[in-house]
């Protein structure tokens, strides 16, 4: 199934130039969102995850059937302020200001294997800061997948020595 | 299973006085994430569902898995200015000032079967804003799963005629 049919861009969306990737049109379609799972678990099989973790809100939409058809649990990264008991907190620099995302402190136990998941690889930051949490918790990333990558914005780069996969390659 | 021992209940959180039900230690634990996930699904099995549509961030927790799991498509509510495309909007009062809430609206196709998943069931503003989106674009809302009722703020009153299920009961 070539899943990048089933992607909608949006021009000129959130800001002027740029062409902006909606994975929705993959979801509401059950055949490809299936099909984009089945992938991603296909990918983690030989892996011995214990846990799948994903950045709100989209992430949620990747890991959460991902974790389900594994049989295993899925932990949330939110936005600060979202999550109801003791966090973890990484901040990291957007191109205008800053952003913080948190985890539970308890979400991951040392050790845990863990599997991140996400919609779209863009420059790399709310992954990055996702690995950070992970791994301030003793956790062991063994596999990142997104749905989609913009190879252009070099990305993978800031993720090398991780092993990774991206189902849809963007390369302009 | 007994779900409701996975619940984490926070004192006074996000504001003093409420006990906040904590769904990511049911969401974290795989066993029982899959346990209240095949729960809904056994509840919807026989519905003829067409797509699945939960509101963001917690709807998208349960309702992407069970959307997997039968096969089918997943469709998001989310918050105003969110979503790419062009848009169905919904305003429904809060106790200070109001929400919006969104949905494409190519979403949903004409005599489509929908069920909508949630966390949590409280007053039902969430809810109600979810049926009525799904109605103006010509849905016919089959079901409604909530992992979590909390039955003393009578929401289920504003969903009188529609077929529900709660999974976790508070009586108070």
């Amino acid at each position: 199934m070539d899943l990048k049919q089933y992607v909608s861009e949006v021009e000129n969306w959130p800001k002027e130039g740029v062409s902006f990737k909606d994975i929705t049109t993959i979801m509401d379609n059950g055949p490809a969102y299936k099909y984009a799972t089945d992938q991603i678990v296909e990918y983690a099989a030989a892996k011995d995850v214990d846990i799948v973790v994903g950045p709100e809100a989209r992430g949620f939409i990747i890991g959460c059937p991902v974790a389900y058809s594994m049989g295993i649990g899925f932990a949330p990264v939110r936005k600060k302020g979202k999550l109801p008991r003791e966090v973890l907190e990484f901040e990291y620099d957007l191109e205008y200001g800053t952003n913080v995302l948190t985890m539970h402190k308890d979400a991951i136990k040392p050790g845990q294997r863990v599997l991140i998941t996400d919609d779209l690889l863009a420059t790399g930051g709310t992954i990055m800061a996702t690995i950070k949490l992970i791994e301030a918790m003793g956790g062991i990333v063994v596999g990142i997948a997104f749905l989609i990558e913009l190879e252009y914005l070099n990305g993978m780069e800031l993720l090398d020595g991780y092993d990774t996969i991206s189902l849809i390659k963007y390369e302009s």
